[in-house]
Order: structure tokens, then C-alpha cells, then sequence
């Protein structure tokens, strides 16, 4: 098994997964989150959803979040991201909005953060593992 | 640097590390959260909490809970860990229970699960880097 590294190179592979996240909250941006998680879920994905029970599965989180409003609004944006000396193990977290939509007007804004942990899947893609969020204080 | 390994070896490890967690929460049992998390976070942890600011650093993070009540526990039961190829980093998830006491009489307990993201540190101790946790429904 191939690892790595010095600093430099594992500060190169952290930055790349906070590019992979960025590029993960532009798509939730673009198609929508129920979407875009289907395209960045690990296929054994476990979502932790603040209130709820534990989902595992990328296809059972897909049926479930399919049930909300598509107009509805999840952006984010990664603070931190390191990833393991060996490089398939990493994880991120940030800050995310989520803006309830009505009639093309921002009904609601609720704040939170995230911690996602990431995995390289077999084509060295970048996969959300586990996400995890909750809420957080609204900025003044 | 040493690297590993065969499956065999990474569960082995992975079960390592879900023993080092419900070590953990024994001893937040016998010694109380606060006591606990100052022994098993990483210096530089990072704590975020449901429906708070983050918090960075064990000390900072020490300060802030030593401000709630010490008769009041908190206990959680890993359910699963993994831990990266090259064996520095990994992460376990769970479920919790946080109990309010008062005059030695459990007055309410509220259900939740947690994500941590786990490094060894110079002493290749297991000490908790980023810990996160939100509400579950409580059981009936």
C-alpha cells in the first residue's frame, strides 16, 4: 500500500477534500440537495440528522430526503479539512443554511454546522461517509 | 513511515479503538463528563455542540463545561469505529444518554448520538479531535 507523506503533500490532499466539498455545496446549489448527496454519499453512507434516527444506506437517505421541498435551499461551506497520513480517511466540517423557500421568497434561514467524515471510493473519488449536523446560534 | 494492513489487522484496530470510547464513558461516569472529556480530548479538539458556537481547544472547552452542573451524567455506547490505513486517525459514532440529577433523583434524561473524530497522539494514545452530538427521539 502506497502512503504518504510530508506536510506539504498532506496539506495538498486536505485542500483537495475541502475543494471536494466546496464542489459538493455548489452542486446542492445547482440541483438541489436530495441530488447532490445522492452524488456524494458513500454508498453505505449513515447520516446522523439532528432530531432523527440514524439512516444508513445512500439509497435509503435519498428516499427520505426526496419527501421534502425541492425549492428548499442547503449551501455550506467547509472551515477545516485533514486527511489521513495513508489518504483514502479524511474529514470536514463546517457551517451550512438552510433556506425554506415559498413562492421563489426565503420564507426561513436556520444556521448549523457539520462534521462529515470522507472515504476514497474505488475509482479514488472522495465519498461522504458519515454526515452529521446540528444547529447553530443565528448571526447577529 | 509504517503503514498496515490486512483486514484482520484493521478491525483489530477499529476495535481498539470503540474499547478506547466506552473507556471513555466509563469514565465519565465514575469521574463526571467534565473530568472525562479534559482526559480524552486532543489539545487542540474542537467541540460543537447542538445549538452553540464552536468551541477549539481542551482547556477553553474545559472552562465552558466546568460551568454546568457536576451532578449530572453523561454516558454514550459507541456503535461503530474505524480507523485509517496508516492507523493515526479514525472516528466512532454512537448513541447517548444525558441525565439531569438533582437531589440525587434523576429529574430528566434527553437521548442523543455523537460523531467523533479520533487522533493518536505522540504517545499513540487515541484522544478525541472534533466531537459532535444532536438530539434523537426518545425512546418509547
Amino acid at each position: 500500500m502506497s502512503s504518504c507523506c510530508n506536510q506539504e503533500e498532506r496539506a495538498d490532499k486536505a485542500t483537495k477534500l475541502l475543494d471536494t466539498d466546496r464542489a459538493f455545496s455548489a452542486r446542492s446549489v445547482e440541483v438541489g440537495a436530495v441530488q447532490a448527496f445522492h452524488e456524494f454519499l458513500a454508498e453505505d453512507a449513515l447520516m446522523l440528522n439532528d432530531g432523527g434516527q440514524p439512516v444508513t444506506g445512500r439509497e435509503t437517505i435519498f428516499e427520505r430526503m426526496s419527501k421534502g421541498s425541492p425549492d428548499n435551499v442547503l449551501i455550506w461551506e467547509p472551515q477545516r479539512a485533514e486527511v489521513a497520513k495513508s489518504g483514502e480517511l479524511g474529514w470536514t466540517w463546517g457551517t451550512f443554511e438552510y433556506r425554506v423557500i415559498e413562492s421563489d421568497t426565503v420564507k426561513s434561514v436556520s444556521h448549523g454546522k457539520y462534521l462529515n467524515v470522507w472515504r476514497k471510493d474505488a475509482s479514488e473519488n472522495w465519498k461522504v461517509l458519515v454526515d452529521m449536523g446540528n444547529s447553530s446560534p443565528t448571526p447577529e
